[in-house]
């Protein structure tokens, strides 16, 4: 496998964040999940869904990775995808495959505090929509760019299509606009970024927004809050398929103080000041 | 400047993470700089230096903004680079400008949990190490590639030669032992990654390691506790450099709760517990 790589003396797999693996015995850690999801019938999108964390994992180990699919477009919110990133990317490769997807394969430009893509640091997305490979969870991350993603027809189709063969249908931030303008998010309880909540919660009229959460669990959709909560929804859905132990290794080893309850929102209080930045104060500097 | 971009009828710069600066006036968010620290004496490398944060900002505001590098290698931690950088970001590129570098620009690989280099996430290193333009600010990440760059002498006599041109050299976990390796840190008081600290730690043995510790500033030289940290470290410097508002604003945009006391360090409970995985119980199954 991937852990025989042997540099300066020490084994690889066991090194820095790695090392949380080690610690745990294959038995206790191992990966927890029911057959193939992509060969069982179709869940994220089915109304009224209100199935439980625990009826989704069972302790069957397999040789089989999960494949996480993480959504790239011009304009991503840095953290919404490297947060969650580096918590499941700690799981292990053997257990969890993460796949950066775009509509195009290559370099895509992410964007925050008014960087011009000319100038904003690249990511690079390895696989395209219309190749990407059969996935059991998706993560849609928000952004300066979900504003023209809400109209990307391509990617919406795309979500469409994927969410319902998926486990796991996930959100950071503004992203869970993109999954509400898919329709994906009808009739389900969802939340987003706080201080553009109802322009946000606006994309979806038939969601049931939830204006106070770190994160929503909804059936096989799971929104988070604002950027940072990505992180604590990320650790959730890795204690969901790969048990609690797991999730907590992977937040001490990366000294990441995890808050737990997705019910607690210290940033309900800053709920669509951001609104108020774009019509009062709005800056001409540009 | 970059702000003018309208999308979907809002301004591009207010939106999202950018209403952050929109929420502020520009009188509030001056940069806070004297003069320009590239035609200033060395500091970063001075013995000695115990030069408090107070010291180095001042309310001038200017056209110009700082220039941050952050140093790539393969194998870097995914949330080492893509946390700070998403606070740094936030500042604004009028204000901050970001260089991700690495030995030959190009995509390098980031690793953690195992993943070989041919499936890990890539990011771009848009300038080398040889064509990096003056900094004021280096940041160097931590990562299981921490290993070999301990070795890698092109990056070592780059930073001794940066280090002391800069105004702030900075790090995130296992980046302290690159810094410390590159006798940057000799006399000085440091921190790094917990779980394998005493291991990091013996790469500079004239160093006053903390044991204890979030973040260590000391004069001009900032390093951070393990992965998480950094972002705490980062925004600590936001704070310092560009006023406490600012970072206060950047975290609330991003839902992030900021821990400010920088002894705080509720993961020293963990200390060289990566070492004994690293002895009794590695994994073998590479």
């Amino acid at each position: 496998m991937r852990r025989a790589t042997s540099i300066g003396g020490l084994q690889a797999g066991t090194i820095l964040a790695g090392l949380l693996l080690a610690a745990a015995a294959p038995a206790q850690v191992a990966l927890s999940r029911g057959g193939d999801p992509r060969l069982e019938p179709p869940r994220a999108a089915a109304a009224g869904d209100t199935q439980h964390s625990e009826e989704v994992s069972d302790v069957t180990a397999t040789e089989e990775p999960l494949h996480l699919g993480i959504v790239l477009y011009p304009g991503f919110e840095p953290l919404d995808v490297f947060g969650p990133l580096e918590m499941f990317m700690n799981v292990g490769s053997e257990r969890l495959r993460i796949h950066l997807i775009a509509e195009h394969a290559g370099l895509v430009p992410t964007s925050t505090g008014g960087y011009a893509s000319s100038i904003a640091p690249k990511v690079e997305a390895s696989v395209s929509l219309a190749d990407a490979p059969p996935l059991d969870i998706i993560m849609v991350p928000g952004g300066f760019g979900t504003l023209q993603q809400l109209h990307n027809e391509t990617l919406l189709a795309w979500l469409r299509e994927r969410a319902p063969r998926a486990r796991l249908v996930t959100s950071v931030c503004s992203g869970s606009a993109i999954l509400a303008k898919a329709g994906i998010l009808d009739g389900k309880k969802a939340t987003s970024n706080k201080q553009l909540f109802s322009y946000l919660a606006a994309q979806g009229p038939a969601v049931d927004w939830q204006k106070s959460a770190r994160w929503v669990e909804d059936g096989a959709i799971i929104t988070s809050s604002g950027v940072s909560a990505g992180i604590d929804m990320a650790l959730a859905v890795i204690a969901k398929l790969f048990g609690a132990e797991t999730a907590e290794q992977i937040a001490a080893g990366t000294e990441y103080q995890w808050h737990r309850d997705s019910a607690e929102d210290p940033f309900t209080q800053y709920l669509d000041r951001g609104l108020e930045g774009l019509t009062g104060t709005a800056r001409t500097d540009g």
